[in-house]
């Protein structure tokens, strides 16, 4: 496991509660105007002025969403700032300020909650979010990670899941399945590690799906770039449990069907040469796979001059009236209705 | 163990994990006028227009914070929503919204988690706030509850650990140390009913200890009192901890000493009692007992007449130098430097 990597083992009760807080937070500094007062009060205090407020939170729990085994400490810190944030860039908002609220148990030694603080960190940094807030506690089994991420807006930009009418052009932003493909091949060699732990695996043919799994990033640029295109998009979510699942999102909550075409979905070549030596169909990874954090929108037919040619957005398909329900055309031109198989937690746990 | 007293056991795989969160939430009402959009989207959306917002996150582990052999799920709902109110309350803030997240293993059926639904719901109603948002997934082991409270309040309400002055009073509402005691009554519960599970307890004579453990109240109603009595505290912070450990906080934020009198901290005649059948030390129990909820503050000298006689509000002690230290006055007339014992739930789990 990762944190036995450590040298130096500090454990958790040395510290106690208030002293683990006051290690992990000794220096986060908030740097935003919104933020008055962030970590060492009852709460923090924000101050949005007349825009919006954007809320969103996401649990993450080891052994259901992430595994130590060949996930860094550091790079989970990262990608659980991600997660959150990528959903207030969902709503077409501005992320702004995270609380994190850690449990784990005393395996764990404080270097190793450092180095997923590290993580935390160094995405608050990336992101231009600031710390104000969460909760550091023991758990009976593992480590659990908490996050809840706030956002700001001014109301007209806010795009929500419904407002897509029966016209409007689907669209997603960077390529869709990487991250998918990336777990697989490191469940792979966490396998191969095991039988033979001195194998030295060359994971160069993989570092791209590898870096969407471990180092995900949430699309925080997208709403700069549609703001200088003038682009009011209808309605968008983030790809999280995968394009599919989310696809039937924006028609349901905007009561209507979707065509997807097969040929359109950008994937990255490296996607599928890796989904060749797997032997898995590459449509099935990219609808499927989910943890992409790219946005999925829709605009208008009008629009689509704006974003005709741009290399950040790929037009996959259209929206239709319900009725026609929601299909993925494929290259040999047959419709087959979408599902919904993205990523059911709930079926593992003892 | 409680969750297996339903009649009815629906497993959380037969209804998946979108239909689960669709089950929970089905019901779940928005209300307030800060709430334009509470669940079902990437993020909820609020409006404080030239308010403050306040936000506080707590996480609830199973076997380290509750114990589901004498805490009933509704009372736990409950009781998570209360505990992060006071967060928002101890800020001398209106709480607004929350968002909860909860991560289940399977050994836990769909009636167990609308039991817990209907505690958490409960709350929200009395409290007034809306339930905007949330993560449904499931855990390794045991009950994972998170939740975050947001408020809202006027620039010159809020109040934070950081403001008293050395020559300011020390006041607490309510009474401290039952709802310890509640849990130490539970606990032998517990252990009788281990030895003897036909054994039916007289629970009468323990009955305000043991509700102030399972069903503790926020004091969401000392702002108005406040306000009504022109009366704005200079530091403030809630009872979660222990009164001693609440004191010390403020104490170092404001960079202060403190003097409690022994005789003046306010116990239940019940607690009193029941102190002395356990052969326990009541002002032990008073200073490092925790989980009372109440608000403990600090008011301008000139400002007592406004608060003297009311039943709300006890004074306890006053501010000093920071150099006089931070004392307990007992009975006896000597002085003993308060320590921060509180509850350190890091020296728990595996």
């Amino acid at each position: 496991m990762i944190e036995d990597k450590n040298q130096q083992r500090t454990s958790l009760s040395a510290l106690g509660e208030f002293g683990l807080i006051g290690h992990l937070t000794r220096d986060i500094e908030t740097s935003l105007p919104s933020t008055l007062k962030g970590i060492g009060d009852d709460g923090a205090v924000l101050d949005f002025k007349d825009k919006k407020v954007v809320v969103s939170t996401d649990l993450l729990i080891e052994g259901v969403h992430f595994d130590l085994a060949y996930m860094p400490l550091k790079h989970l810190g990262y990608k659980a700032v991600v997660v959150n944030v990528s959903d207030i860039c969902a709503m077409n908002a501005t992320p702004t300020q995270i609380t994190v609220s850690i449990a784990v148990s005393n395996r764990f030694p404080v270097e190793a909650l450092d180095e997923l603080y590290d993580g935390i960190k160094h995405a608050a940094k990336v992101y231009g979010v600031d710390i104000v807030g969460g909760d550091t506690t023991s758990s009976q089994k593992g480590m659990i990670l908490s996050i809840t991420a706030i956002g700001e807006a001014e109301a007209e930009d806010i795009t929500y899941r419904a407002g897509a009418t029966s016209t409007d052009l689907l669209i997603v932003t960077g390529d869709v399945g990487a991250a998918y493909m990336g777990l697989q091949v490191l469940e792979r060699e966490k396998q191969v590690f095991q039988v033979n732990p001195n194998n030295q695996p060359d994971l160069d043919p993989y570092n791209y799906l590898i870096e969407r799994q471990l180092k995900p990033e949430a699309r925080k640029d997208i709403k700069a770039i549609l703001k200088a295109l003038e682009l009011q998009p209808t309605s968008m979510i983030d790809v999280s449990d995968g394009l599919s699942s989310e696809i039937i999102h924006l028609c349901k909550n905007s009561g209507l069907g979707a065509s997807l075409y097969e040929e359109k979905i950008p994937v990255d070549p490296q996607l599928i040469n890796v989904c060749e030596e797997f032997n898995i169909d590459i449509t099935t990874v990219a609808l499927n796979g989910g943890e992409d954090y790219e946005l999925l929108f829709t605009i208008k037919q009008a629009d689509y001059d704006k974003i005709k040619g741009n290399p950040n957005f790929t037009v996959i398909g259209h929206m239709t009236e319900e009725s026609a329900g929601i299909n993925l055309v494929t290259r040999a031109n047959t419709q087959i209705p979408l599902k919904a198989r993205g990523w059911n937690a709930l079926s593992e746990g003892e």
